[in-house]
């Protein structure tokens, strides 16, 4: 959670904070062009936005974290390779199809990036590629190097906002976050996770910044920056095949260090992770599990991601019931299953300020029960409701009103070590999203 | 799934069925007693039913397994100890309340036990202990011990019938399976897991035999029983904190081989865990996860959880959404996270006689996304619809219908060992019960 709790009171003051996040740092450009196709799997029309992100020169500074999922998409497995190369000069995403396991796929992707580097001017080895959608469809390379030259033509240096817009599938709002450092900026653009896409489940991010980093500082930054942000998030427990974190610095802005640049990344990545989660279709609270007493960091965040992961926690909490049971159950069944070695006896759980357990037993009555409910209705991002005609469940608002989060507080008393993860809860919306979404 | 599937086409058709498996083996009487009380963390009246099963003599040939969760129930703690003992002569099953990590858990459920002997003129320590119901809660001893005499008073021999309902809680039906073995039988009963007892999570099960097989038999016979059934299945991923299987012979019958009670007994709880899947509220659709070409079982069954328990998986199948790119995700987020040097490059995938993957390659068309379409429709157990006026999804039938399951058959391509995994999908149903079913 950011020190400064943001609250937006309608859409439009959402919309005049992301302008401003938006602001591009010097040396990048960004451009998006959409267009028509038919998917050869279905043979129906459909619609796919092609975006450039590029560097006015090529650098040698940059670093990506990806997906260990199994099954790698495509342009994740050219990416890991592109690691390889001496400069990246552009990144070019496209959504509506991820590109995984299917037919050729490498050689499709392959295609994209030499299509957009002829239009840019530069090495197909120096373009990233990246895609979203549905699994097992296959990329139309024809459309999207039609597109491409559109899209450069398109690029503009003043903000990242259209990339943040062009990148969105199912998303309610643009995922934007910035932040200054000794005259330069980060900024940084999300999409996806879990219920925010969720046929496809995939997070795509890409951070950009003008501060001065040498190449293998700012890998040591992204792997830092990680850990605490997108690795301690969890939506719906599932890792896409698709996940994509990029960074990329022009070097324009000289004299901030390693630590400094290393803290602000952070900053923005962890931003950026709460708005994925809060952004969720169907998310109607955010749940923050802080966990403290741990023998090490690992056992911290895993029982985190065991309480944020239940779907008996998840459910309890969109019913804005404090089941608390629940939570003690995903604590016990993690430790019991991964770590029975480790006792939780003397463990204690406080709801916000209110101890539940103390010494391992409850500490539960009336008067509790109604605090911790009302915990819950605070937090909540916008009321339930019923089915539209269709019988789908639409969120009230589009903008995310507020930060709150569930605060759940747990004290192993087994060691120092600690951690904090954000989930979210799981509603009727997750169900109609998800159920409904691709048929 | 069993070689024979069961159709029923009325719930009186069903109630038959079930009688005609609930003969009781020699040597069993069963009883069951409700009662009000009043809990008091909350202050105002419920419930509770107090169920007995008893030996007619005390037996040496009892087994129990018991949940891993780190926050046991007192029941579950006692039960351990119970295994030391030299006979056991009867269970006490209590519902509503759980009795885990509530203040002087264990000594509340050891004067259950003494109040239940003294009713039974058999020792305390002969007793086994079960409770399930809301986690926290304190177990009303004295209304309890008031109860048990009235119980052990309506026990009779002739059927298991009222214990099945007895444990029921919001269960749509009891479940009761048996088997006829060399002029002996065995019976089961079963309530829980996961989305049938939603704000429980808690699995019980108690097997009995008339078959004669000794203390170190029938110990090994339950750990191979349960391990393709019950460990073999998974509804949500939690595990309760007061899961428990027992079995208790009366050894009347004479006669029957170790390995044959062994496959029986297996095939009874085989049986049980799936009618605990098909009976769980919200469960419109039951997922068979077949693994083969695995190098251990434990990844076998450990790929097959990972596609039963992703929720993108989940809530796409309760939407008759043939999704086989969110099976690969989640076959390849288990792979890629657990055991990272394991490629699944050469996989085939088949949704029943359907091959859509060949050698990690998508082989999709429309047609075939039109018969897997049909394969789920199917595989419904009650068609969708739309919530009551209270907001709340109810289940069109309060029988199952057949044993049809949803057929997902992966073979890795990289070994021998396989599992097969039963799950179920993810409804609105779902989230109504456990997002409103305690507050």
């Amino acid at each position: 959670m950011t020190s400064t709790q943001l609250v937006f009171d309608s859409a439009a003051a959402h919309a005049a904070w992301i302008d401003q996040q938006s602001a591009l740092p010097q040396g990048f450009r960004v451009g998006s062009q959409q267009f028509d196709f038919v998917p050869v799997e279905v043979g129906t029309a459909a619609k796919m936005t092609v975006n450039v992100l590029a560097l006015d020169q090529p650098t040698e500074s940059f670093a990506a974290v990806f997906t260990r999922n199994a099954f790698p998409g495509a342009p994740v497995i050219i990416g890991r390779d592109r690691l390889k190369e001496a400069q990246l000069a552009a990144v070019v995403i496209n959504n509506k199809i991820s590109n995984v396991c299917a037919p050729d796929g490498v050689a499709a992707s392959e295609q994209v990036c030499a299509a957009a580097a002829s239009a840019l001017g530069i090495e197909p080895e120096q373009v990233l590629p990246s895609s979203t959608g549905v699994i097992g469809w296959q990329l139309p390379v024809a459309d999207l190097s039609n597109a491409l030259p559109l899209a450069v033509q398109n690029m503009q240096a003043e903000s990242i906002a259209p990339l943040a817009s062009g990148i969105m599938t199912t998303d309610l709002y643009p995922k934007v976050r910035s932040i200054e450092l000794g005259g330069g900026r980060i900024v940084g653009v999300a999409k996806g996770a879990g219920m925010i896409e969720p046929n496809l489940a995939t997070m795509l991010v890409y951070l950009v910044t003008d501060i001065t980093i040498d190449r293998v500082a700012i890998r040591r930054a992204l792997q830092a920056a990680v850990s605490p942000s997108f690795n301690a998030m969890s939506i719906d427990s599932d890792q896409s095949t698709s996940d994509t974190v990029v960074v990329m610095s022009s070097n324009k802005i000289n004299g901030v260090d390693e630590a400094d640049f290393t803290a602000a990344l952070t900053q923005v990545c962890r931003d950026l992770a709460e708005d994925l989660v809060r952004n969720g279709e169907g998310v109607r609270h955010v749940i923050e599990v802080s966990v403290t007493g741990a023998p090490d960091e690992t056992v911290a965040r895993e029982v985190g991601k065991a309480v944020v992961n239940s779907p008996l926690v998840k459910t309890a909490i969109a019913g804005n019931d404090a089941n608390v049971g629940r939570i003690v159950m995903a604590i016990g069944d993690w430790l019991g299953n991964h770590r029975p070695d480790l006792s939780p006896a003397a463990a204690t759980l406080h709801i916000g300020e209110h101890q539940v357990l103390a010494d391992g037993v409850f500490q539960l009555n009336p008067k509790t029960e109604q605090a911790l409910h009302q915990i819950l209705l605070s937090a909540e991002l916008y009321p339930s409701g019923q089915p539209n005609d269709s019988g789908v469940f639409e969120p009230a608002l589009r903008y995310p009103p507020h930060e709150k989060v569930v605060p759940i507080i747990l004290d192993l008393k087994l060691g120092d070590a600690s951690a904090t993860v954000v989930g979210a809860d799981l509603t009727h919306h997750y169900v109609s999203e998800n159920a409904d979404y691709r048929s």
